[in-house]
């Protein structure tokens, strides 16, 4: 029932700080994602290429990807919101990889980014077809995949429509993200096993889950029952999203990593090394964070 | 591969108030367990007849039992440690079950209650037995049956050995608890799996997880999966273990019910009972509590 081994792809750097209300400074983002980056993780999305007036935390997106330092093997990925930003993100280069998003719900992505979802895929298309077209790979995240805080119900029919959409246009990968926590593992369950029927083998399904309700880890089981072998997580469980307020934010790298590990499903990264980052990031936030391994810590089998 | 109904045992005003470092005056225990009481839950632990030099907290058992006002139907049980717990249990009366307990690790009982494996388990079949002479029911709890926060390893062998000795005293339900949060979703599903077979439906398995590592409702899923149809649970996350330091307790009642729920899987209990009777022990301890539903609030479907 469950694989060998899965794909994990950090969103902390982009997702997470995002989130965060004061400014990181670019030098503290750097050490944090070289951390990340010789942690085993082997895909990390390192910021996003959106304006600056309208998230000031990523604004300095250029600089970040200049000063890193990421050993080969581990693929770097940026978000990309439109044509505008592809153009800038080019310009910068040093990573491989474009992701761009859209919303499920039309009310969502006109809250997220004041267009429809139709104009949304366009603009993603012509991403997909920019990046392809530069050598780099692309892929595409789903929004309110299993829920809208605003609409309710998603139908799952839509979100595989623009699934196919993405991929058609070149995306090699398209993530299915539970924005605010409305996912449960029957519903996990049945979306897979349907995308994965729908869409085949030609695209990499990705489950990007937030651990709103706590039900985080649990809607992980469902979808690698299911046959999804491909997470986001968020070291720390860093970032969210400001509905519902005071929620909490994706899944946590390190909790996601111990139990996998702990269920013999290789996930190449090594814990007490994200667990070192996960500290990092508590410590330079000054706060407690989500995540729960970084409290507990490992489990000790004494072996 | 989903039941239609799992039966919950809420053990917040045990487990979680034992673990509570300042004492919770009577009156806003019974204030709390008399609000669980009437939110749909049909099992609540309400005390333990520890010593009072052992547990100050739950000194007031006597007290507790008289002055809650429980409606039928809700089945209340007493955790007793031994002969002398039972005698003074069955001295307070006001419950129909008692509960007692023993570890499957031989250094857990030992730092617990300071007797080896075999001793606890010779008193828990006195308890058992005495309660069942006393026309009451009687389970049996088996912390750390899925890892040792001293040995490591637990073998489910020595766990359902246990669990067969408690069926055999008169027990109609053994739980098997994660007390420090080791259990994962392989683990979980392989037990339940094998204690189903060798202890077939002579007795009900009750699966109790901790919330450590943020497996505790992956945990769930996985039983659920595996044929466990009963679980305990604590509102607002209350209770846990002193080891690992600073970890969070069982699983959230709420946060259960809501994944439950959203399953389809009926409970019989209103969410936002719980959820108002998470908020009031929250303000009552005047903290921020692990639960995540209580932050987040129930998934609104717009319907």
């Amino acid at each position: 029932m469950f694989p060998h081994s899965v794909a994990i792809r950090e969103v902390g750097p982009r997702d997470g700080f995002q989130n965060e209300p004061e400014v990181i400074p670019t030098a503290e983002k750097v050490r944090l994602i070289d951390m990340l980056a010789r942690t085993g993780l082997r895909r990390i999305e390192v910021t996003s290429f959106v304006r600056a007036d309208v998230i000031a935390q990523l604004a300095d997106a250029e600089a970040v990807l200049a000063q890193i330092d990421v050993p080969d093997g581990v693929s770097v990925s940026v978000l990309v919101p439109n044509e505008r930003g592809l153009e800038r993100a080019l310009a910068a280069g040093g990573f491989d990889t474009v992701s761009c998003f859209v919303s499920a719900s039309e009310t969502h992505n006109r809250h997220n980014v004041g267009r429809s979802v139709a104009e949304s895929l366009i603009a993603c298309e012509r991403v997909i077809e920019g990046a392809r077209s530069a050598g780099l790979s692309a892929g595409g995240v789903i929004a309110t995949s299993f829920g809208c805080p605003y609409e309710g119900v998603v139908e799952a029919g839509g979100v595989l429509e623009i699934a196919a959409r993405l991929a058609a246009a070149g995306a090699t990968e398209v993530g299915f993200g539970d924005t605010t926590g409305m996912a449960n593992p029957l519903a996990v369950a049945g979306f897979f096993t349907r995308a994965a029927q729908e869409l085949g083998s030609s695209v990499e399904l990705t489950a990007h889950f937030h651990n709103t309700r706590g039900q985080g880890l649990a809607n992980v089981v469902a979808a690698l029952g299911a046959g999804c072998r491909s997470f986001e997580s968020s070291f720390g469980e860093l970032g969210g999203c400001p509905v519902p307020a005071g929620a909490t934010g994706n899944i946590a790298t390190e909790d996601l990593v111990c139990m996998l590990e702990e269920m013999g499903i290789s996930t190449g990264v090594a814990l007490e090394s994200v667990l070192a980052a996960a500290a990092a990031v508590r410590a330079l936030l000054g706060r407690s964070l989500g995540s729960h391994t970084l409290v507990a810590g490992p489990i000790d089998w004494r072996r």
